[in-house]
């Protein structure tokens, strides 16, 4: 047993994968505290979207009108899908890109630039930024996102 | 060729490996139960999104009026992107966190926790319970993946 | 480090994970594809969800008529969120699935129908296609995942 745990180290003691997974749960951790700012904005805003979240402030009419969509929490959703939609991505082809033996500094080249583009994409949602902010930071992900995909392709196809 | 099968098989004969395969393997199926459920209450309730979902019932308004949303199919979309929201920094992070040589007891801790909390989540989502039974139980599995980051960020951090 | 890195390239160079690598980064690819064509429908339709979007149709009232939703771009965006709650349980059981010493002619059987169905799902979705063409292309995929967790669970049940 110490012999493959020796081996699972050796995997997380690879530079490459190493900086893989510390770009991948630093962008992780930038998706999860969009649920904890929706969340403030639903109670500052008092905006809920289930019966059971307004109970505290009382029954019948006078919660119900807590049931409501509220503009800035909605900004925030939009924000957290747009995440799920290109994190999704980066996560499944950024380990496969890990796996296929880049050069350690094109590997953090990639992961670097997805994910200050990430962060870059949330303030720009979330000030707002006037246009093109948010759509650069989106292309800047997405491109990065696209090239590592043409990485793995080139050294793993096997259709 | 059977030399990489058994390096292979070695990362998935791994203690720790196969209880995350295991309780990775258990959420998703869990998350994708969801599917089923939205597909019952869309047809149990007459409520669909899609103009060609309701062609059986007939053709223009008679079948235009099953075109709306419903309070229950509603909830178990929201339980479903909840879902997507809190599992895939799960799986994402509970990959590296495997592969970062935690304690065999202190894994198991973190991936039983995890599933417990979003399959009480689901069960508070559906009910419904009141508050704050949802809630604890979120915050249970997002606690749960902030402790394994830091463990992945203490072994591996390479920026 | 040149002992570690001939072990990685050893993992990409494996059939199976080879053929999980490709067909992920396909079905990846053809999610993020979902992005472009709700950017497109979203310009020729002129419906935008958020102000700072619509600023280059000019101020106030001119620019807020197309905050507004369209048939077409929600049409994409259900399309795109189907393929997150299948695409994501496919990436993980899928890779879990590789890992578990499948036969390749087995794996490459479940990755090619899994992608081939998600690719049917898109054009059925977009055309329309008239139903059962979503439903089944959709049950396909989701039969496919279900019998790679099968395989999973045999192989690494460790509760």
């Amino acid at each position: 047993r110490s012999g493959e745990m020796a081996k699972l180290t050796q995997l997380i003691d690879n530079e490459v994968f190493r900086a893989y997974a510390t770009y991948a749960t630093i962008v992780l951790l930038k998706m999860m505290l969009m649920s904890l700012i929706t969340a403030y904005f639903r109670i500052t805003r008092k905006a809920f979207a289930n019966a059971e979240d307004t109970a505290s402030f009382g029954k019948g009419e006078n919660a119900k009108k807590y049931l409501r969509t509220d503009p800035d929490v909605e900004r925030v959703r939009r924000g957290h899908l747009n995440d799920l939609e290109n994190i999704v991505p980066f996560l499944g082809i950024g380990l496969l890109y890990a796996l296929s033996g880049p050069e350690l500094y094109t590997a953090l080249l990639h992961f670097r630039i997805f994910v200050g583009a990430r962060i870059a994409h949330t303030f720009a949602y979330l000030i707002p930024l006037p246009q093109p902010g948010r759509g650069l930071s989106w292309a800047v992900g997405y491109a990065v996102t696209i090239s590592m995909a043409y990485k793995v392709l080139k050294t793993a196809l096997y259709l």
